[in-house]
């Protein structure tokens, strides 16, 4: 059982204190954690996320009449979403994807790809990455990389490269540090940044453990408990011997510039990642970046793609707000 | 003792973890409550507080050469706080201060009001409202809205009126709800509000007991027990059948349009009001005013004003870069 007060119940919506109320725990995880996470159990974990979220992807493809295709860049499988009609001004516009889960679950169609398809109206090109234990880090990373190398030297098959300045990316949860990082390494490798804008969904910018509400959330509080990610990172992705606090493991200790690109992260104060969402903010402001970041009551990591809660239905809508910023007022001036 | 672990304290300054090592919460807090905030044991807690403050309120006071004047205004004490030169630009401003203290300690010449003189470079209005229990709600409010329209109409004594469009107004902790509560009294009876910008410091809006932090920061992390903070105003300035969601006693449920001022809210993950500045953030976003939230990693009620502390002097220096914001932008327009 997640707590829940008769106090933390009042600053909820009723969808979201039912959400809460209904999250029950795997018990003695943190004692359990080396077992449950093990190589040998992922595919058993793999398979519960994909029965309970399979449902609400192809629900969402359907409501949105969304267009899903598969292709291959660089070598890797993309899942090019595209919503039904394209606004004029959206045309040349798209949304670079690296989904979450703890980099051993989810999948490139994920309720992140396919919402934000249809509600920031843009293709999306949502990278099929290698999950761990099968590869870990940095295989995925350098596909991701590859992918947006591609995307923007040659274009997707039969089309004229991706434009950087139209180019969004958006990493959700362990995709934040697989974006992030890839971010880097693209820079240093002179690769021009998505300047449309950055949002970082309960990112992951710390696998370290560091972090206030790594402790403060640990147990009762958020979605599942720390220890399960731990072990889940610790165990199936991490390669023997790495630093943790090695920049491009950890992009929370990497140096950053103005050059950025405007970044938005949400977080939410139940979230385990709410530390890593509030250190970046501050991290991106003192190097000059534009970002904003967004903390919503009482939420949990990845709350952001309940259909139907309202909080997540407000915090998209400041997201998309701030992505869609510089185009809206560029809008106005026209006649 | 304030719980603090290896991974906690990775990411504080060394002088942010020293000061949370130093935390010795009451023992049995939550049970002494009734008895320890009685209105018989506010005059020790005032003395106990002002031993702890006075030292380095006389010491900011020096080291900034601050001009201190006791001035009436409407019948109520006000301290006027002069920094020893204002930029010409800021001949104009003004800072109208309400200071915090569970609403039964603290003093209109506080870290806060010092602070802000000294760093925004503006003279200072601190209004030395009637605390609890000598005044009850709405005493205090009122003694602050009584100062609020006579700055206004006739001015400080011989001077003239200040000018809403360069007022700033700040409120820390329960000085925020006196505040917030103060301008929605003061909107309803037509006076302008201090447009220049509002500055709410750990607000306390919403006295219902109601928020995430108040439960999740309740015990061992922040600076003290919420029990005690509870008992001290349940005890001491709540008036007899008040309904705690009252919008002018808990100012969070009142309705805001885009007209309130540009306002800027600072909260730290560990402190009990993490929720109400992150609900009020919201609700003012949504009303369509200006507003900015700044979380702070790992910090406790009211660190904004420690002298030394790096986070602190972070957020200050943001908190300065909001409310000059706009005359910064004026500046470079001029040749």
């Amino acid at each position: 059982m997640v707590s829940l007060t008769d106090g933390q119940k009042a600053t909820l919506s009723p969808e979201a204190a039912a959400y809460l109320t209904n999250i029950h725990h795997v018990p003695f995880a943190s004692f359990l954690s080396p077992l449950l996470t093990s190589s040998s159990r992922i595919p058993r974990l793999r398979q519960g996320y994909q029965q309970k979220m399979g449902p609400a992807e192809t629900e969402l493809i359907e409501k949105h009449h969304l267009r899903m295709t598969d292709i291959v860049v660089a070598g890797v499988p993309v899942t090019v979403i595209e919503p039904p009609s394209i606004k004029p001004e959206e045309q040349q516009k798209a949304l670079f994807n690296v989904f979450g889960g703890a980099f051993v679950m989810g999948s490139p169609r994920d309720r992140a790809a396919l919402t934000m398809a249809a509600e920031l109206s843009v293709r999306v090109y949502s990278v099929g990455y290698t999950k761990s234990p099968e590869a870990k880090y940095p295989v995925a990373r350098d596909q991701c990389l590859a992918v947006y190398r591609e995307l923007l030297r040659l274009g997707p098959p039969g089309l004229a490269p991706l434009d950087p300045a139209n180019l969004y990316a958006m990493g959700c949860s362990s995709g934040a540090q697989l974006l992030v990082s890839m971010l880097l390494v693209a820079q240093r490798e002179g690769l021009p940044m998505p300047t449309a804008g950055l949002y970082l969904c309960a990112p992951a910018l710390d696998l370290s453990g560091a972090g206030d509400s790594m402790a403060s959330n640990q147990h009762d509080r958020d979605l599942m408990p720390v220890s399960l990610l731990i072990g889940m990172v610790s165990q199936n992705y991490a390669p023997g011997g790495v630093d943790p606090r090695d920049p491009l493991y950890s992009p929370i200790y990497a140096d950053y510039g103005p050059s950025f690109p405007p970044t938005i992260v949400t977080v939410g104060t139940r979230d385990f990642a709410l530390s890593h969402g509030v250190r970046f903010y501050w991290k991106l402001r003192q190097a000059g970046a534009r970002v904003e970041l967004l903390v919503s009551e009482g939420m949990w990591h990845g709350f952001n793609w309940d259909p139907v809660i309202p909080e997540a239905l407000q915090v998209r809508a400041a997201v998309i707000e701030f992505l869609e910023g510089p185009k809206a007022a560029g809008n106005n001036l026209l006649p």
